[in-house]
């Protein structure tokens, strides 16, 4: 590792499954092994990404964790995108397309970290609905430059236990899948030391279908059986 | 529960997630609490069902078992179909619609569980392949007479575990789905005692694709991980 702080911008970092994944990266630096990293939280308004900054750090001082080695800003998803080396979606699938021919300058020979799942509820449960491409994961790689590294990932993990940090050691695993093997290793270490994943090969990106589909099972296992929050384990 | 045993048949018991299910549905002879059972595997050999049904019996004789109280036998599919009152699928999907056909008469107001997945190999690792229907368990719906309650279920268990019925106490969880809610609720208090099962009540029969493409995806991810025999776990 060199000792310049990897830049991860989270885009859509002011929603739900956002605000998890921004504590437990920025946790990172307070952690002995894994990747010192910088996270900047990008959104339609510069505003709110900057508000959702600030809330991050003064939840993990809340917690009592000592933040001043901790970096978090805030700005819009087109710069929030090109500051970064590492970008997460954690937006919805209806905003992901046009979102990606915004930053599309943005993004070559950047590592693309897609959690999106496509879904639409029917009666009380919810269906995966891809798009023709076969998967929210394919549909984005049609979009973007053919420099940038498309990675599925964090689609199984549960929103609420990602944000509980202080009480969440419970492990679960997270599947990862890339047609680049150099970038789903990245993503896999990145994983590793989130402090409540585990990482799984997921193989290549044609796979994404399978993991994307994962994400309304859970929901409605969870709905069906009176749980919450469930996460997955195979063992 | 009336006295008399529950007539079981699972046809294709030859093969290797029938013979782990033959072994867990006996045993339930011997608990405390559970279904009394009689077994029938059906094959299209009466021979080989006959001789599944030895083996079985032998196989909880060496483990060191009391079968005078357990019944299992060999029979012809459509006979054991017929003799049924729950029936089990353990067959490839290529095989399960020609023999729905043969067993037809068989099928009046039975319960009818399938764990089939279509499944092809694309490279070395395994794509869920469903016909237009959407599931093997919707087109085994739509081929069956309209009084037979088709329950999904058992697609996601590791055949090693379950037939490895002393060492295997690992619990995982088994996600049964089917319009009929009492089917259902039959379906998951028979696995409730099968030894290593937990069940989770999966909806609607409309929900068994998610089921069914879980198989290739714990199959792809032993494989991709080094890992063997992998079950799955919503904690």
């Amino acid at each position: 590792m060199n000792s310049e702080k990897l830049k991860i911008a989270v885009l859509g970092g002011t929603g739900h499954i956002g605000e998890g994944m921004v504590l437990r990266l920025a946790l990172q630096n307070l952690m002995a092994e894994g990747v010192k990293n910088e996270i900047i939280i990008g959104s339609r308004s510069r505003e709110s990404a900057d508000e959702a900054a600030k809330q991050a750090l003064s939840e993990l001082e809340n917690c009592g964790f000592d933040t001043s080695g901790i970096t978090i800003t805030g700005n819009s998803n087109l710069e929030a995108a090109k500051a970064a080396e590492i970008i997460i979606l954690t937006i919805r699938f209806d905003y992901v397309l046009p979102l990606l021919d915004e930053i599309h300058e943005a993004l070559e020979n950047k590592i693309l970290i897609t959690p999106v799942v496509p879904m639409v509820k029917e009666g009380n449960l919810l269906v995966y609905k891809p798009p023709e491409e076969g998967s929210a994961a394919l549909a984005i790689q049609k979009k973007v430059p053919a420099s940038t590294k498309v990675v599925a990932a964090f689609h199984n993990i549960p929103a609420g236990k990602l944000k509980d940090i202080v009480k969440c050691k419970a492990v679960y695993h997270a599947l990862v899948c890339s047609d680049d093997e150099e970038a789903k290793k990245r993503v896999m270490e990145l994983t590793q030391h989130m402090g409540c994943l585990k990482p799984l090969d997921g193989g290549p990106l044609k796979q994404a279908n399978t993991m994307e589909s994962l994400t309304p099972l859970m929901i409605n296992l969870a709905k069906l059986n009176g749980l919450k929050d469930l996460g997955i384990n195979f063992t």
